[in-house]
């Protein structure tokens, strides 16, 4: 209840700060007999880990993941699955300047105030590091949610500040560093050019991210409170810097009537996909398509007022190994969360109602 | 586990559907010794209920609230609180043309694959008409929150349709149909006119509702994954018709750079509040600032394509009693819900931490 | 997680105290597509009532179930199901000489130091009276596993004070007041005669009762630590005036060497079940034995040693109408918690491992 | 779900098997602020740990714990403390004899049957090696206890077999191999003699321990239906091999009358203890007394009956490394289970009624 556990039957409860020797966690409820090895999970790690672009931060972590428990004759057995990442690259000097005063738009202020003591390396369990386990465990609910249901995740930037980058196709987001489902070159070198000149700055930038799930079942969802998209929403407000969520037509419901927002159905299926997949808090069958919004990075080299633990007025930069844009490497963490919020959800369709099936 | 019960420890647990013979639910947690009567919770429940203007749907329902237990001589006692609201207009024949098909932008489509069973009378379950309960224990924790900390709760609504709503004053929320904060007579006439086109057309409409919580205390939320702000996320976007959900600066965040989002500190307090009240997860002490897309109603009286039960395709024209916009009454559910995140996080701070103190 | 709540997967959140004008339960979890009516639950309410024999409390109560929701056209949708029972006999008098003082082997002096407030009215909370709505959850639960396995529950008192009750037939349970399985006449005497006396001392006695679920799928209960007989010792445990808790052999394991205790296996099935039908926290498909010690009743009009709420000494007697052995009423009781257990379970094994089979 | 998580607020998640790389837990809702290093979790571990007399199991298990987060500078931070214990001694090859069948009184034949695959080696899950991990959950949980409350935990063996082991005092626990709390060397001695004889026979005899907490806080516990004493046998019941507990006068309840049982109430306190220090689920203030029955060890070397996975008649001999009494290391676990259940219980309480204060 102190809310390191993700999930309801699928859960995920983390452990580990940024500069400690470890992070990792143990996945709950994986049902019996999937194959499973380190290698399925290490593809998703190694998407999310640091140090693979100049854009974003250059410590060095090769994010190399040990699964310690659950697994027999490289199977699942139903009991935990516990993760172990060992961290490599902690410099804790980098953060020695921060731990008496409180870096604007950080955690800081707040654990300060919760729990009469933070730890201020690397910003301890407030870290964007701890997504880390949890893109892990996306990777075991991903490989089940594929082998159930042929349920494949996507997702990639969809804008970088002011830049939008028109969808082409999720094809093209491997092949280059901001996960842009693109392949027009001169639009990906627009996003560098930006990117290089907002680093000179010691500036940040926000992103936008959009993330679809494709085959999902019908019937995924606890319509009240558990809805689907609620749980999303909630999956998705948890990972660091996320401001805002959308499913669906999102905020552009506001301004749409009602004959142009409910999707039609014909006997071939609905027609649009304002719902975003989800109806009543159940998912439809259609893709389940989110967005979320991502506040620049807090940590920037320009000076900022902020004040000490006294109170006093002091001045802030923050130097170190940041992400301009931790937008960059949010693709794989949101897709992670999805997997999560899915697995968990169709684990409980099958507690109530049996098993599920495809739309 | 199947969702019908909202919060961790400050627990609302709801049962009914819209035409069954009552709602209602049952609030666990209530610290004891606080004064409590019917007459604290009637009040939010007459703002939301419906009937009040032409604006909304003409059912009749005075939504009375009987408290069944949990209060001794006028005091809580720490055992559970249950509300009950008898449905006093249930006329099940309105909807008796809808129970072989899916109406296009609802819940049938869907309850009907997962539960493979629906109550078709008014939507069931899924009717908003279930949000009474919440409101009902959203107005205890209101209190609580209020005596315990001075916490209040202002919100109304920004934009109907395309229509935006420029803020003036909480005060003018109760003055109008709209929930609208100002005082401005063109808009709000301008607003009755478009509403009175739409109801004529048999159509519907979006609208966005801003609210805001004050006077909280600094240190409420789990840092990961119960952050403050997943959990406001998951209370929103699980309230019927909402399609997101932003706190502070929202998806703003996504064109912002790091020096001009993150608020600075002074000794005289935060310059700004883009993180909307939430930093790392968890409450600074200033406004909690929440905005959420309503979708526009499903239930429109103009014909859409739609399939039966059987796959055949259908047209479905939705007559009986709907409000046109759904966001009209959803600014005091929205309140309750932030208040049944507060009050629940202040109960789990003080289970960690101790009792929290004013920011 | 006040508490009030039963269950992980098939919940049962209950409400009120012996003196107020309701109690109930909300039931959630259930699947959807079972007949249920009324009547499929008044009958273990019945069993259980008050005032069904001079051996036990006076009180007249019918406890009559209303079903408030959850069910349409006669099954269960898989929402809530939400049961009520007014309270019709309060008497709240008969207890005004109490409210200043603890009565001994009451719940009067922790409720007190707990909550600072108390319902003094019949107990309030921690009534027996409470039980109600547990049987009432508990049908319903019974009604799904005997659909689903062909699950079927016994029950009845092995020992009333000193007086062993050698075991002949459930059959017999029904037709004496004791729910004792025997058709012994002159046991049953004995056992009035002892009743009597006690009555006419004023004192109340103890009672040891045996509880059994045959057809029982293998492989319910979560290893560690929801162990099937974990959960279900909490629940035994959590009923009113529950002292002790045995599975199978239970206490006898002391003496035991491991070639006696231990059952062999043969082609045929089990041979013996010191195991009380749980080896490893998980069904064997033989009958799940399970006995409980209930102590005393509190409420006697011996005259006792107690404090008031100052601390001055004070004499207590207890008048009003109580059972004079809260053993003989607990037989609906224990069956109905412990097929909310095996409902639970059996839905978590669903959720992860799939439907079960029978052993 | 999965049921590997103990605990509601005080949450201990393990993972691990008997064989697999490496056993542990993570902690989570320690208060910040408290003092912990390994050393304070070492000590309990090694009062638990294999091969410490000839009376056990000769597994050279160090268990060494190493704390991977949670710490910052030698306290808490209010973060998940993750223990990591490395398994040394696993020889998987004793138990290669044992993968196609089920040895009796074992949870082979359930774990098989609940997730059609098992970890054969040493037990898997089901070995009372995970123990551990809970062990030293529980050390820190006795740690915060005493410094809030002065609580102390002490318990030890009353009943081996059919030979009984009077009371003189705690202290001489530590003295002998049996968690004896005697210092009658002619008793130990008669314990030591008929150990041998058991080994030399290759069977396993059951015991008795009794727990014991003092200085327990008024006012702990949910009344329905998280009792403490509910939750207490929840605990206890899923410790490996237990088969029976109970609290206070437990069995004794059966045969005792109300003038007898319910202690009465002075001035300066509670005038006897049949309630074990709980009424109506909630903590009196007095010691909270349990006892548990421990069934005989199920792996023996004398030949049993049982089957294969294919149903065929087989012998089973159980030779390998065991504890002939699995209850002579039980004290220390049950000591940990009834910490972690009081710890709970504490911050529960805390979260709806403010701080507890001492009885």
């Amino acid at each position: 209840m102190s809310g390191n556990t993700f999930g309801t039957l699928f859960t995920v409860t983390t452990f580990g700060e940024s500069h400690g020797p470890a992070i990792g966690c143990v996945i709950d409820g994986c049902p019996p007999g999937m194959e499973l090895s380190a290698a399925d999970i290490q593809g998703d790690l190694d998407r999310r880990k640091p140090g693979t672009s100049r854009h974003v931060t250059q410590r060095q972590e090769p994010d190399t993941v040990e699964i310690l428990s659950g697994i027999y004759e490289g199977k699942t057995t139903g009991t935990p699955i516990a993760l172990l990442i060992r961290n490599q690259d902690q410099r804790s000097k980098d953060y020695g300047n921060i731990v008496e005063t409180f870096r604007p738009g950080h955690a800081d202020y707040t654990y300060w105030h919760k729990y009469g003591i933070r730890d201020p390396r690397g910003g301890g369990r407030s870290s964007a590091r701890l997504t880390a386990p949890v893109v892990g465990a996306g990777a075991v609910a991903k490989k089940w949610l594929q082998q159930q249901y042929g349920t494949v995740f996507s997702g990639g930037m969809s804008q970088l500040g002011n830049i939008e980058i028109p969808f082409q196709s999720w094809e093209h987001v491997k092949d280059n560093p901001f996960f842009a489902p693109t392949a027009d070159a001169a639009l990906i070198a627009q996003l560098e050019d930006y990117m290089d000149a907002l680093r000179k700055d010691g500036d940040s930038i926000g992103a936008k991210i959009d993330i679809v799930a494709s085959n999902v079942p019908v019937g995924l969802g606890e319509p009240i409170y558990d809805k689907l998209d609620a749980d999303i929403a909630y999956a998705m407000m948890g990972i660091n810097a996320v401001k805002g969520v959308e499913i669906g037509a999102g905020f552009k419901s506001v301004a749409q009537r009602g004959s142009e927002h409910g999707d039609e159905i014909t006997p071939e299926g609905f027609v649009g996909n304002n719902a975003g997949g989800v109806l009543g808090g159940i998912s439809t069958g259609q893709d389940i398509t989110v967005s979320i919004a991502i506040k620049p990075t807090s940590s920037i080299r320009i000076p900022r007022r902020s004040i000490d633990k006294n109170g006093n007025p002091v001045m802030v930069e923050t130097f170190g190994r940041h992400d301009p844009c931790v937008g960059i490497r949010a693709t794989p963490i949101a897709e992670a969360m999805l997997a999560l919020v899915l697995m968990d959800h169709a684990l409980r369709h099958r507690a109530q109602c049996g098993d599920v099936k495809l739309g």
